[in-house]
């Protein structure tokens, strides 16, 4: 992340490593971390914990929690009585796809950027190692930095508001290494869809498929306790 | 608006006159009525009572009350400790602009849309008698157009969102004179940004000029109960 030391910039933290890293390399280039996390009632509402430890770890001068609950529109596996998938990574949008979730999600860290008077935004989307969702592409966080512009006071007044996507072009393995560098914990984050009832990872859904083998190829150690081992 | 007929269309309800116009069209257009209400939270949450009357009496099939508390973020007379000014219509942003308020909302809508298989979006949005807003202007709507394609699962797969914006072009008293050919009672609707102790519009703030001036204009009695006469 470039030009942000001093700054206050807006981390989308949902919790997950790829948002914990976002979190470390902004500490890393000493911006002022004011966190968001959405509580969406999402199925692995569990994540909250993690952003929250997250949050203190970088030492956010501020961290937010909204609920917003997604689960009055539904729609998805994460927001309704729709099984998460556990047969591997398709082709395809996966039903775990939330409706328009990051476009709501960084709609809302604009909001808050405007009224900190902060211009800078971290998402942690990437676009490799993913499951296809088309709110984690380039084209989309181009797209929305361009209508940022058009849908602030702001904006209006000349101000470029900046989403930075660090992770846009690694591999979950990229990612993993890159926790290890910055020398932080990832056992604080959290990324499975349908934690178990003894609060494990599941070992099969998308994201802890992803996450599993993303640390197997950076042959890095993942403290995640998974409820079955590799 | 053209082409709802039978259609699911998502209508973004305040409870003021413009979204109360905006149902109304929709009803009159022969669309199937899905409304949302986002409870932001804010200072006039008396609007809400009048959303859910609207709802009614449009016949919607399904009306969401959201809440979001954009208190949380602050940076608005709308959603923190900050006078709502009295003074008249300027030529500036006022302090009632709230930070991407109506890009928050259209994405949320977009979600909705998304998750009921609905392609159709309607906000109330207009540009002329308006307090300067840059999140009412044409070139947002058309740029959130854009990017609904990019930011959905749907819009990857081909769909095009139509978010409708029929007044836009319309001045305050065209909008109260659509009311009355509507045949609907725009006593249902709320406008004002700062009611009173005693429930009523305050007369003074933008929104409550803009309004009476647009009832006067249009040579319609405005059934609103203000707390100074006209």
């Amino acid at each position: 992340m470039h030009d942000v030391a001093g700054k206050t910039l807006i981390v989308l933290l949902s919790g997950g490593l790829d948002s914990m890293v976002c979190a470390g390399l902004a500490r890393e280039a000493g911006a002022r971390i004011v966190a968001l996390t959405i509580d969406y009632n999402q199925r692995h509402r569990v994540e909250l914990e993690s952003a929250a430890r997250i949050a203190a770890e970088v030492g956010a001068a501020e961290h937010i929690v909204l609920p917003l609950d997604l689960r009055r529109f539904g729609g998805s596996a994460l927001t309704a009585d729709i099984d998460v998938p556990k047969n591997g990574v398709g082709s395809v949008v996966p039903v775990t796809y939330v409706p328009a979730r990051n476009l709501i999600f960084l709609s809302l860290t604009l909001g808050l950027a405007e009224a900190r008077r902060a211009q800078d935004i971290v998402i942690g989307v990437n676009a490799l190692d993913y499951s296809g969702y088309p709110d984690c592409r380039p084209d989309f966080i181009a797209g929305f930095e361009d209508l940022a512009r058009l849908a602030t006071r702001d904006g209006d007044q000349g101000v470029d508001f900046r989403i930075h996507a660090p992770l846009q072009h690694m591999t979950k393995a990229d990612i993993a290494a890159e926790a290890a560098r910055l020398g932080m914990d990832a056992g604080m984050s959290w990324s499975c869809y349908d934690p178990t009832p003894e609060g494990l990872h599941c070992s099969y859904c998308d994201s802890c498929r992803l996450r599993s083998k993303g640390f197997a190829d950076a042959g890095l150690a993942d403290p995640t306790r998974y409820a079955v081992g590799p």
